[in-house]
């Protein structure tokens, strides 16, 4: 498998956790999305979207969508639960990942982070939907563990890689203790580190 | 099951063609988003965060995020391919619609149709996003069918809710021709009307 990636990207980075922790191994192939990679016909042709992470399986069909592939490559793992309620929150907070927590933190992040907006200047709806995506997910882990169950699941992989940059995007997470216990807890089972 | 939802809303129909197209017995609950009736103590009980859809399992347990509860009812059902590369496509065309597609066509609807912004006030970007997740579409219906292979699939079911009625945004969907004939066989498929 090729794995087509940008190292600041969470959405790849995702891709990549879960190719390692199941020891499926990989190309790694960078794409830098700030010098416009993603944008180049070679790139569009596997892609059309223009996106990362795209990932090209042994056979040379293509994927793209950060949690269709790591749902992809978990399949029949230990990240994918076996009991088809757990397997559906976990699917409930991947979707909720992609509508109410990247559009808000990781965008922050890339605005503040990548283009140097400075943090008075960014979208204030967007910064408060951000702390709400907080809010919630410290509610959510109330009492330990993982997001679904007592392993680690796709649903962490997906909801970590931003959270743990949120304040990259100049978001405090200070207040928010069961998160980053959390963070610590899921990058530990990962074995990622900063 | 009980499906807590209100018929103005893509999101809900998803879940409700779901179950009627799988025969899967269920009590519709009206929950009137524009009177307010997702924010009152009951209904935040259930979902805390205040969306439709909602179900009740019949073991009284709940689900959220409509793509999460459409691919729970059709687990083993022929709307989810069998092919672990199709079913993965399926995964892909859902996160899609949630992030690419849904805030903007979706979005634009609702303030159009049911808040009555008027077409020229309309955040312009978002306009541009709807229309651009119309021509993506539209090029992967190039060839018929449906969106992955040649039966409906809850790909299809995602997508359809708030294409079909795009034109409420304002969206002229007369270009699409390849969108509206995918449109009418999904629609004939399902068994649903307007």
């Amino acid at each position: 498998m090729k794995i087509y990636g940008d190292r600041i990207s969470g959405n790849c980075l995702k891709v990549k956790w879960t190719a390692d922790h199941l020891g499926i191994p990989y190309e790694w192939i960078d794409v830098d999305i700030l010098a416009g990679e993603t944008r180049t016909p070679e790139f569009l042709a596997m892609n059309a979207f223009g996106q990362v992470p795209t990932v090209e399986l042994d056979d040379g069909r293509h994927l793209a969508q950060s949690n269709a592939i790591i749902l992809h490559l978990a399949e029949g793992s230990a990240l994918v639960p076996e009991d088809a309620y757990a397997r559906a929150r976990m699917h409930e907070y991947l979707f909720w990942e992609q509508y109410s927590h990247e559009p808000y933190i990781a965008v922050c992040r890339f605005q503040h982070h990548y283009l140097k907006t400075p943090l008075a200047d960014l979208d204030k709806e967007k910064v408060e939907r951000g702390y709400r995506a907080l809010d919630t997910m410290d509610g959510w882990l109330a009492d330990g563990g993982f997001l679904v169950g007592d392993a680690v699941s796709c649903a962490d992989i997906g909801l970590v890689a931003y959270t743990r940059w949120a304040h990259e995007g100049g978001f405090e997470l200070k207040p928010y203790t069961r998160v980053r216990a959390w963070i610590g807890r899921v990058e530990a089972a990962l074995g990622i580190g900063d």
